[in-house]
């Protein structure tokens, strides 16, 4: 049994608690937040606490927050040789400060209040300083998930910049299409399909052999008069993304 | 039984070619290609030709062809008072020339060679200058979809617009997203079930709602730190799609 603390209330420290909550193998000892009405919900199940001075004793302690604020709240953790980890793609594991020994936990994945989860099949990124303090963030992340991997933080940060682009900037571009759609009164669910398959393809094509469409083919005709359809905002766009489009199918 | 020539060879025209050969109220009388090489493949199913004085007889006339061509080319047809349909998004109805009956038959989603689709689930949106018209390609667009619907050239168009947005510019990031993982030596394989997640999770929640990272939050930090690892194309998209995730979030 691996007993953890987690420190947040935010949405990836909710939807990891949650998880952890139903793991076998795992005692969630407590949940802070600096808000404890954020997590009065789960008096029940677990000890709450406002207070960095009452925490439990544990073997992992989760820092889940913003990652601004991760540097400056691992200052205030007084943890000595306990196993700390923060669970952002961004931030490296040395921005943890403190005597205590430091890892990373970090889901790979889109996490919103109101939408369910299904943890085993997320990806989740481990690293830590030692083997042992390893070999401890895998068993605790394999309690949730059936894909962990092991990446240090500079390929950490890599993948989470590319995640930006594939999630971050495709769920703006589906925004954009949803604007296009209620500015016209056609209806944005029909194109869902064509949402679902567009992440499917990728899996059997590469991005590039996936290109279709009007920039893909170099359509001028085509481009010139949809642009003629778009906001000013939605042409800069338009334009941006044809343009490079054009440039890398060459 | 509806009898049926497609006229084109192309993604879309070979992925509606099969789905008709298997569809049991259809008969696919003939297919065209100017290239017969195209179709010999089909030879053993159907008839094929690369003559249009020898299309034979048939309901419906399919012209599957590149958007550009399709006036042109449809003023070569001898088909009086037989129906006559396109299956492109971003040309109107009007755009078919000649002394025949007019109509669209418009499959929402995007063809690869390579990739098998199923047709049962793709949106295909009709249009006709009659009733008697719109009813028949109701039925053949049946025999292959459950999801049929009735949607005039204006609002085919706007459709097709957003689809651009939602899958040759999602398909886009999902290539400068790889490009990143390749540069740094990280699989990006381990992005597909986020991928696949940003494409559900807006079943359930708006765009506008779903819309998680860096620019959401404004954490000018993070974004610094990320711009300084892109090459400069990829600076390029990263700033005007943060700045509009920043300016469309308020």
């Amino acid at each position: 049994m691996i007993s953890i603390v987690i420190l947040g209330s935010g949405n990836v420290a909710t939807h990891l608690t949650q998880a952890f909550l139903k793991a076998d193998a795992i005692n969630v000892a407590q949940v802070y937040s600096r808000t404890i009405e954020n997590i009065s919900y789960l008096k029940q199940k677990t000890s709450i606490t406002d207070n960095l001075k009452d925490l439990k004793d544990a073997d992992i302690y989760i820092i889940s927050i913003t990652d601004d604020a991760i540097a400056e709240f691992s200052k205030k953790l007084n943890l000595n040789k306990k196993l700390v980890v923060h669970t952002s793609g961004s931030i490296s594991m040395d921005a943890l400060k403190g005597n205590f020994d430091k890892g990373v936990l970090y889901p790979l994945q889109t996490f919103s209040k109101g939408k369910k989860i299904k943890f085993k099949s997320i990806p989740i990124c481990v690293e830590a300083t030692s083997k042992k303090n390893l070999n401890l963030l895998k068993k605790l992340a394999i309690s949730i998930s059936k894909k962990v991997v092991d990446f240090d933080s500079k390929q950490r940060e890599k993948l989470h910049l590319s995640a930006v682009f594939v999630n971050n900037f495709v769920n703006h571009l589906y925004q954009v299409g949803n604007e296009i759609c209620e500015q016209n009164n056609v209806p944005f669910e029909v194109l869902q399909p064509l949402i679902k398959e567009t992440a499917k393809k990728i899996t059997k094509l590469s991005p590039k052999d996936a290109q279709t469409g009007p920039a893909k083919r170099n359509d001028v005709k085509v481009m010139k008069k949809q642009l003629s359809q778009l906001t000013d905002s939605q042409k800069e766009i338009y334009k941006l993304l044809s343009a490079s489009i054009l440039k890398t199918q060459k």
